[in-house]
């Protein structure tokens, strides 16, 4: 990262941190706590792991250890880093000393029971008061440079989907799913992605009704349908997309469902924009399932949040009570999914805009263009 | 997998859960809530997310959602599925109905406060206790097929590095670390892996200092080191390798110190053994680097504890207190890094036998095969 482009991250990790302290003060903490490494990155910049961050209104802390000396230093120029020897607990105490610290908000989401006991043992002049979600609504909300990384994400993934179909049939007839995977992957990070932003799906024929299935040694086959699930993590952010191809012929009984799939996916979307509940875009997708006799066959939520995680608030499901917002990034996915026969689910990634949405992902959802030659 | 390898995972998973029942039992818990993901594959054979294992004496129940209702059957023929449809501790609550648990375990360093705070809710009736580490010393001791899957996975890793070397210097000068580092990945998933035990570390020249590196645009030049750590995860389990290769010329400084690192390695290598202190081989391996001056360079712990995940109990380190185990399985991986010049890390992966150790990587140390022509 350049001198420049860190300065400009910190000033946007700065406000960040002021936000998230405004949070805590309405529940009387006058510092935080931050231990889950993606919040730890939202909020200082820094990229490694097991670290925490410590924040009060004027101040800033990270707590590492020797690995990240260097690293720390980089990535936080504004931020005061502690590399710790001892325990993490001690650590906490140690950078808490002479800071007017009475109530200490923690991440009770993700502290875990045994480190709350540790750093009250440690630490117990200071009350913990563990605080649900002081970042992750934060986080919901994605400021332009972040949907700049998605969009990116999104790009890298699609290139290489892009390279993989253009060569037709042959990429994929004889292969094995995980052949099929890999290349995939290989072709996200020689496109600059960091990593896949999870385990690819590749998931031939029946295989397609497990929405979470692992790609196996199979071998692709003529007139299969193929559900495929790809993302790319790029500058820490995800992207998450999915389409089923045919391999030459279109299985009947999922020509049909696709149809249903897409318009059902298609419903969902124009459901999408700022002040909607969260759960509306789900039952309008949901109902064109329903109406088509397959709503048993679509076992998850529509969709969720895509940012530094690839699955993050809000859910766009029956039971969410959030509402869409400007600035959100989430997944639009319906499936239906038929056991011994295959599934079918088309994912896109769509920005919330006050006017309605975007969509960050440009493939075509025409089951024609899914049909390889 | 197999309806044979099943059952005998199964059968696997069934007396592992006797033994953390039984310490379960020393702490006065009836039944234990598992938590976290590898724990509960640990435990139960299910290879999917978001679910917790629940298990007493004569029974388990495995709490899934929708999205894992095929697949959570199929991996855990013995044990009774839970889909859920409403929140996590309401379904806890539910599949406890009917059993007399007075006291459930749970993963207190798991566990978050603020499910700890939903379940004490849900369940008035049962006192919760979080217990630390009711898994993780089962998992220390490996049995012959997590060995077989942990050699599995090494062997993957070699491989695809083997492919990569053998095309000699042209493999890597002119060609980016992430160029390089996507091509491993590559090679490891046509080799089998399921994906890279972790984010592949390929740092050319200076960059070999920070111990956790990104692959990065930077091309690799001529007369350089590159320093690579990689490893492959395959049904579950990982591997993890460390080798510093050269391109043509050794840098001079780089030279002395590998050696430094290499006679470390093979101190703290040669110091495993069952019955020994953990701290045994980090001391032997530190000495060795103390005396040659660059004590201060060695910024981490000799290794750690390799399995389902790919940092886990017992870290090989100053401070450990545990003991080695014939059946362990860690790494040795001491390292020298130089501010500005780079670094040396030489990491293998070592089971620990009752008379001693056997290596379970097999690639050479020797600084004249690391040098590409």
């Amino acid at each position: 990262m350049s001198g420049r482009s860190s300065n400009k991250n910190q000033t946007a990790c700065a406000s960040r941190r002021r936000a998230a302290l405004r949070r805590a003060a309405a529940r009387k903490a006058q510092a935080l706590l931050v231990s889950r490494p993606v919040d730890v990155r939202y909020l200082s910049g820094f990229t490694g792991e097991d670290s925490f961050l410590l924040a009060g209104r004027r101040w800033a802390v990270l707590i590492t250890d020797g690995r990240f000396d260097e690293q720390a230093p980089r990535e936080c120029p504004g931020i005061e880093i502690h590399v710790r020897k001892g325990s993490m607990s001690e650590a906490i105490k140690d950078a808490l000393k002479g800071r007017t610290v009475r109530t200490l908000g923690v991440q009770g989401t993700h502290l875990t029971a045994a480190a709350m006991e540790d750093l009250a043992r440690a630490a117990p002049s200071r009350r913990l008061k563990p605080l649900r979600d002081f970042v992750a609504p934060l986080r919901m909300v994605k400021d332009d440079s972040e949907v700049r990384a998605v969009r990116r994400a999104v790009r890298v993934a699609e290139r290489a989907f892009g390279e993989l179909i253009v060569r037709g049939i042959r990429a994929f007839v004889g292969r094995s799913e995980r052949e099929v995977a890999a290349e995939l992957e290989y072709r996200m990070r020689l496109a600059g992605a960091e990593a896949p932003a999870f385990e690819t799906v590749v998931a031939a024929g029946a295989h397609g009704s497990f929405p979470h299935y692992r790609p196996g040694a199979t071998r692709i086959r003529r007139g299969q349908a193929v559900l495929i699930d790809w993302g790319a993590r790029l500058a820490g952010y995800c992207s998450d997309l999915t389409r089923v191809l045919f391999t030459g012929r279109i299985p009947p009984k999922l020509g049909a469902v696709y149809e249903v799939v897409r318009r059902a996916q298609a419903a969902g979307i124009a459901a999408v924009r700022a002040g909607v509940a969260c759960k509306t875009p789900d039952a309008a997708a949901r109902r064109v399932i329903d109406d088509a006799g397959y709503g048993r066959r679509f076992v998850h939520g529509l969709g969720h949040g895509l940012g530094l995680e690839v699955h993050e608030p809000p859910a766009l499901a029956a039971r969410s009570r959030a509402r869409l917002h400007a600035g959100m990034v989430v997944t639009v996915e319906p499936g239906i999914y038929l056991p011994g026969a295959g599934g079918v689910r088309i994912e896109d990634d769509i920005l919330v805009t006050t006017d309605g949405r975007r969509r960050l992902s440009s493939l075509s959802t025409d089951i024609r263009a899914m049909v390889l030659r």
